[in-house]
């Protein structure tokens, strides 16, 4: 437990709720979950289920007919096959993360994530007794390990390569030959290659490749949380290599019994034409968030040295305003009512010196912002 | 995960499944899952929930007004005090079986469980490294561990004792004067106690005691599952001593982020009066059905030395019917199309001469499976 860090950002969320519940108006850029609501199709769905009763358990691998619609999206959003076999749905992505860590990791295996990443995912890794290894990522790589940084830390306890692409904090993403790369490094040393694809579907200009793309023997972890605004139904899904199914349907059975069932059927309209219109949307509403927010931070001494491509954050460089960006968070809210996130949440390589922006609220509340912050670091 | 078995029930189900999908009728006696729909209180507040909208997620450790409304049962149900500080709302039991496994093992500890027992109990405790050593208890115990046992299996490297009360396979309890003793027990050496009461409110004639009421100090399990009805929400909740609350919250965080927000927002239904009228008339349902079953089935020749007190479960000896449960059970599916779990599924302590039969299903299949038994045994 001592090496299970908690969120820094609860100290920061706690003093902010406290100002607001003092009166005081908070921006909230530090958020990691999307300000929209469930979309209507979902709702649509959720309530008809609930009207059809029978909120009984689902088998433990998730209910056969979201199994398939999962691999049909697969196929028609990137032509690539997946049987609905090889398909766990999971108490979010948080229960695939798990289920992967569960069925790869013996005691004092090593995994290799980016530093700075999501630090849930190198908790996972410890928590199921595995030793997770930041390598420092820096803007060079766009913020993600290359094929080069994989070989050349691979040692004899190393067992698989976590990627996380788009990435929480940085928003960027492993490009195809660099990712086949790491694939080729981890796959000559029997390693496996974990890729967390959550913000698949929020990115800006392009649609993200799969992993899966490339490869039936990479394990893949999606949710319905952010493309999909579904963050408190706790619904994602693990993709397989077949040869791990039993083992991950064994460990689903005995770790979570099934995820929601009310979630699940909710879910089967998350794929409808009607849904996805309103997800592309919003979309486009992110993209035009991020789009001000990158040139108007940069007037401020924020720089974003690489553009992020995908999620809804920004890893800003605040070195030129201050060296030690938690106190500068903490000072952020306190005299601006904004709230960001430190970049001693996501590892240890360089911290101090990056903070992340969130664009999770409205482009009104991040001009709002923006303002506040000019304000407090022209005084 | 070589130490994590599979339900062995589950391919006992598959069978069943084939053979109802190609027409023949199956009396299901082997399901640890509540025949009963979602209340309609339940129901209604998820309704308005879904209507309210803002399905986001939730604190790690629940909704405020839920951890309230659990402090509350236990005030009014039990006249015991629980902060709701203390109370973390998980998916599932599951979840808060993760949480305390999480929180107190470390790798190579001893955990001492009863034998027969639940096994994802002691997957539980196998998946966080932590070595489940299985005591055998028989009638002499109805079926639970003693004070005498745990002080006589305790070890250097032992650090909990986890009980199930009532328990699944055996619908038995651990009295109030044992559960003191175990708690001595454990106590004088520095270890915990956890108890899984997810059969709380399942108890027939009485209402069954909490561990909280006789310390502060104990970890306790529960769930909406059962009672409450409400599988398929995935909701439970945990109850930890003070001093390991923190901890808790730090690994609800990172496992779960938190649990389902309608499941949640339904939950705060569950405790109303006009629920619980529902409830209790469940509950005597389920005592009519053991009320019928035990006697119908000694007729057969399985015996039922010790009255379950609780849960949906008997744990019948079939030793005068057969020397291998596990193939009398398939047997029984195949010849007389009645589906029961045989003891393997529950450790290793004389599996051969048991099965567990479940009284999830009405008490008219109750007595069309008898009767086909009866038919299957006379031949």
């Amino acid at each position: 437990m001592a090496d299970i860090a908690p969120f820094q950002v609860m100290e920061l969320l706690v003093r902010a709720r406290g100002m607001e519940a003092a009166g005081r108006d908070i921006v909230h850029m530090e958020i990691g979950e999307p300000d929209f609501d469930t979309p209507g199709p979902v709702q649509r769905a959720a309530r008809a289920a609930l009207e059809r009763g029978g909120i009984h358990y689902t088998p433990a691998m998730g209910l056969p007919e979201l199994r398939e619609a999962i691999s049909n999206w697969y196929r028609t959003r990137y032509g690539v096959i997946i049987p609905p076999g090889r398909i766990c749905v999971t108490p979010g992505a948080s229960g695939a993360l798990l289920l992967a860590c569960g069925v790869l990791l013996n005691p004092g295996d090593k995994v290799l994530l980016a530093d700075p990443g999501y630090p849930c995912n190198r908790h996972f890794v410890r928590f199921c007794e595995g030793e997770a290894v930041g390598v420092p990522v820096g803007v060079g790589s766009a913020w993600q390990l290359t094929a080069e940084q994989v070989g050349a830390r691979w040692t004899d306890g190393t067992t698989a390569v976590l990627l996380a692409s788009p990435s929480n904090p940085t928003g960027t993403i492993v490009g195809r030959a660099e990712m086949a790369g790491i694939l080729e490094q981890a796959g000559k040393r029997g390693g496996r290659l974990i890729v967390d694809e959550i913000y698949h579907g929020l990115t800006y200009g392009f649609d993200a490749e799969t992993a899966l793309a490339l490869s039936d023997e990479v394990f893949v972890v999606n949710s319905f949380s952010k493309y999909f605004s579904m963050t408190g139904w706790r619904l994602g899904w693990l993709v397989a290599p077949e040869g791990y199914v039993r083992e991950v349907e064994k460990l689903a059975q005995n770790l979570f019994i099934s995820a929601s069932t009310l979630g699940q059927r909710a879910a089967l309209a998350a794929f409808a034409p009607e849904n996805l219109a309103v997800l592309e949307e919003r979309r486009m509403e992110f993209q035009r968030r991020r789009d001000y927010l990158i040139p108007a931070l940069a007037r401020l001494g924020f720089e974003v040295p690489v553009m992020p491509q995908g999620a809804f954050y920004l890893y800003a460089d605040c070195g030129r305003l201050t060296g030690d960006s938690h106190r500068f968070a903490l000072e952020v809210l306190e005299k601006a009512g904004v709230a960001i996130t430190p970049g001693n949440d996501f590892g240890r390589h360089l911290p101090e010196r990056h903070v992340r922006f969130a664009y999770t609220t409205s482009l009104e509340r991040l001009r709002e912002g923006v303002e506040r912050l000019g304000r407090f670091l022209g005084s």
